[in-house]
């Protein structure tokens, strides 16, 4: 499957933490740069997403703001 | 500053392409990522967006979505 | 590829229309439904997208927005 | 009320799952297509969310990733 | 019709710019604030959108980032 | 900092409530309005909110709806 999205980025669960609707999960893609998601629980616990599992954080262009020092 | 949105990485701006309204832009964030970024040309005038600029890439945790292999 | 994003229809696209960055793409989900989504314009060319192919429609629960009548 | 969103679908309430902040609402939309949605909790109760309630997905198009097969 | 967007706002059409798919409109909201809105330009057409027309500004609570100085 | 996102109103915290993942502030921006926002709780403490605090709301262009009475 090919997505749309544009940004794709490679790493590993370092945390998960549900309650009853939502999840977060910390993702550690390298570089000393870890990348926090907001999913729900229950996608959480269909992707199986638990400590070391590999995946990829996927983002739309379009939810990606810059900013710069001034 | 210090703001909500959980996710942050530095990056160094590589290519700005714009049109009437929107503007893309690229971001090499090392490690060979790059992000890429879609805001509006005029946002991306006032930041003074160039080759080379240094950029921060902000992303809400609620615009993350997560992949895994089948 | 699995995905933690919750909604996923199935479509064909019906329209795509394109300008300096962005890309209008039209999606025939069937019923008489027709979703539209806005892209960049390279996504557009790297998904191959034109009319006729078949594509899903995916949206983060998040980013879905309910109304009901007064 | 009109509104720039591109995209809504009728549909009916199936599930309603809520915590603390959030709530996760299912809607049948027909075709055997179920989307779910995240709102607030207060969003939940004030539209009076209950299942079998007729309810309009909408959704932005800039939210809308495509996808297609490899 | 009432939405599960929580925040919304009355305004005033101040400049609306299109381009091939996307349209840009600005909307003084009172109290010296403007808001800019991206949105297509076939839904600013179809809403009629012009200089000094009335129009609600929607925002979803999980699309809201906060900021607080350091 | 400067952000590219293009909407920044200031206001004053009313409301925080949070449960094990997400919290729920509100915000007031004068003239009567209140902006709901929904971030983590994390960061929610991480950016010490609490009534009375000033903060600033940021919302991207891209995530601004528009709505027009029929």
């Amino acid at each position: 499957m090919k997505l749309s999205a544009r940004n794709m980025l490679q790493g590993t669960v370092s945390d998960v933490r549900k309650d009853g609707v939502a999840a977060q999960v910390q993702i550690d893609i390298g570089g000393g740069n870890v990348i926090t998601s907001t999913i729900t629980a229950d996608s959480a616990n269909r992707l199986g997403l638990e400590n070391g599992k590999a995946v990829t954080v996927v983002v739309k262009a379009s939810d990606v703001i810059l900013a710069v020092d001034d």
